[in-house]
């Protein structure tokens, strides 16, 4: 019995061990999807708003986590005035999370003032990237 | 002896939880790569196909599975009349599953009969790389 | 307490299955990530080399391990005389692993010797990308 019980505690451990990956997959299967930004390049800032849009419609918004992170060169998107400004906002309006660098924004003198209004700061666009694929997300790089 | 059994079928189920990544890496180490091609670049048309070139003979034909998904812009890889019309018919000679955003094509005005025959359509090509990565694919953004 | 014994075999094996990827999580947290350079185009080199010193600041050298793999027009960026040769020296002495794909080599006639030293060669820059991912490895296309 005793060794029954120690069975199981070794097995809650493991059941552990694993948990962070498969909470996302059992999540009613939702999926989480990090879409990287990092060209100073307008058509594909448009194609990661339309990767968005895409998945949101497809999948249901309540099935899709998406979150947008510009960094680099890419960092423009996210700048006030940006020629996608428009669509942001509307992507904001539709739970899509936009995430600025900010080590990107310290090098390019930006402050959050600088920025289209909403969007979320993070210490680093790269290592935000890397936590969320380490936390089972889906990445894509238009 | 019911504990045990306890134990066994929770165990089972533990395995079960995690056999979908498990059976694509236990699949005798077989490799599973989804290609993405979302520029309209003919650069990187014959880069994505490079990369299915390589795999296969590196690894051996039978021990890879290569998918290639244009999408956006990179849709224009796959109509009648692209300039890497001849290398995808090769691809496909060789197993490659190619595959076209069937988002984009709707976008584009395009339909089955103005891509390269043989191509694969897919809802969305967005939605197709994110199943392949949850289901374990490796991901190669060329 | 034979089939207990059993039974630990079982999670022995079990837990054997899933080491590879969760050694890699469990390493007290270090990150693993791989940077693939695919591009004849500075800024994307210069980005990469960037996205690799800001993994090691905010991170702490010790806590994560980078590798930039540059295959296709990208290898360029790792031929003696290349624009960012410098700042590729400094990458190496901050133990970044700077990878060079075998097989382009060949295709543009390149030897070792053609490379910026230090630069370590594999059979292939897309097969070793694909190995580090199924290792667990963060894959980062800048």
């Amino acid at each position: 019995m005793k060794q029954v019980l120690a069975v199981m505690t070794l097995l809650a451990g493991l059941a552990g061990m694993i948990a962070a990956p498969q909470a996302l997959a059992g999540e009613a299967g939702k999926y989480h999807v990090v879409i990287q930004v990092s060209e100073d390049n307008p058509t594909q800032w448009n194609l990661a708003l339309n990767n968005a849009e895409n998945l949101q419609q497809a999948l249901g918004k309540g099935n899709v986590e998406v979150e947008i992170v510009a960094y680099g060169p890419g960092l423009k998107m996210l700048l006030a005035g940006s020629k996608v400004a428009g669509r942001i906002n509307g992507a904001m309006d539709n739970s899509v999370d936009i995430v600025a660098c900010g080590t990107t924004m310290k090098k390019m003198k930006k402050t959050k003032d600088d920025l289209i209004g909403g969007s979320r700061v993070v210490p680093g666009g790269v290592i935000e990237i890397a936590d969320k694929q380490r936390a089972g997300w889906t990445y894509i790089r238009p």
